[in-house]
């Protein structure tokens, strides 16, 4: 797998590549299974039987090789797959950035979420082609993919020294999640009652 | 004229149009005239006669309104007119950034040339739609619009605490200038000989 550069860099250009969705040159290449998301859908025994038939890839994020160090701007193509988990859509883990810096996603194909939860507040954002996503500093996010059929795909580029927080997620969770609604998506409050939708 | 929004920013979604240009809802938009550019090109008589007769828009800035501050993750369009002076081909004032961090520059439409210079060695990427050219902390950067007949636009995100030193540019120059050649743009050296072409 090809890996991030190191510093100093050097001017380069790359290509957004709409076919591949890769970043080339590229960077690392991630893979989530379903598997990876433990803990993360609501339903835990409809999460277990979707990873004991077959562990469907969830997601892939494709890096260019610029690296996550303090002062580079790096980027990546995150694509989302179809699909849900007892009703509950396709999602990233999403993170929190311990060094609070904005973030920004343009929509390269699909229709996709981007969920933000700064603690105590929720914003839900449709995001579609040339729509650009702003993810202030303070604000976890995680992106779900609402359409029915096709992969959700955006590139994201976001300050190297931001950093991913996992963790704050695990605990404080992302105050809403995302269904597939008769009218598209819905959001369901943790664990489950009704909320005010986006 | 639309302004910067006032940290702290709440998550907003913002929409890249191919057609206007801009980034909706709008923030700043910076209009710069030859009379702007003064000293920066090679030959000063026929840079003021063309000041003279019209004084054209060379190129425009818009902002969307995440704003110039750290810790926020600002974006714009640049769109270069096509056109020379004597020669030497539109471009944008060019900036260093006093505090040394990376910035991406997307093609949007038409034909640019990125010019970037650390104050030894000169840099000359190609930028076409879909292609990124990635600047990193410590090099000055240039756009230049290489097309003869079409605008040259691009999407550039930055870091807001990076800031503008244009004083630096007067100072070193660009280590190039670039011309319109018969087999497309030239690069000719500060003030005149050949030189090396990227």
């Amino acid at each position: 797998m090809a890996d991030f550069a190191a510093p100093p860099l050097r001017p380069f250009s790359i290509r957004l590549d709409r076919s591949s969705l890769e970043l080339l040159p590229a960077g690392p290449v991630l893979t989530r299974r379903l598997s990876d998301l433990e803990g993360l859908f609501a339903d835990e025994a409809a999460w277990r039987a979707d990873v004991d038939n077959g562990d469907p890839i969830v997601y892939t994020v494709a890096s260019s090789p610029v690296p996550e160090t303090a002062t580079e701007l790096p980027q990546s193509i995150t694509r989302i797959r179809p699909g849900d988990v007892a009703g509950e859509l396709y999602f990233t883990k999403g993170h929190m950035h311990p060094v609070a810096e904005g973030e920004i996603y343009l929509g390269l194909e699909g229709e996709g979420g981007l969920l933000l939860f700064d603690g105590t507040d929720i914003e839900f954002l449709e995001i579609t082609p040339d729509r650009i996503g702003y993810i202030p500093p303070g604000w976890a996010h995680r992106s779900v993919n609402v359409g029915s059929n096709d992969d959700y795909s955006f590139l994201a580029v976001y300050p190297g020294g931001a950093g991913h927080d996992y963790g704050w997620v695990l605990e404080h969770g992302f105050g809403a999640r995302v269904y597939a609604g008769a009218a598209g998506a819905e959001l369901r409050s943790y664990p489950q009652p009704a909320l005010t939708l986006g």
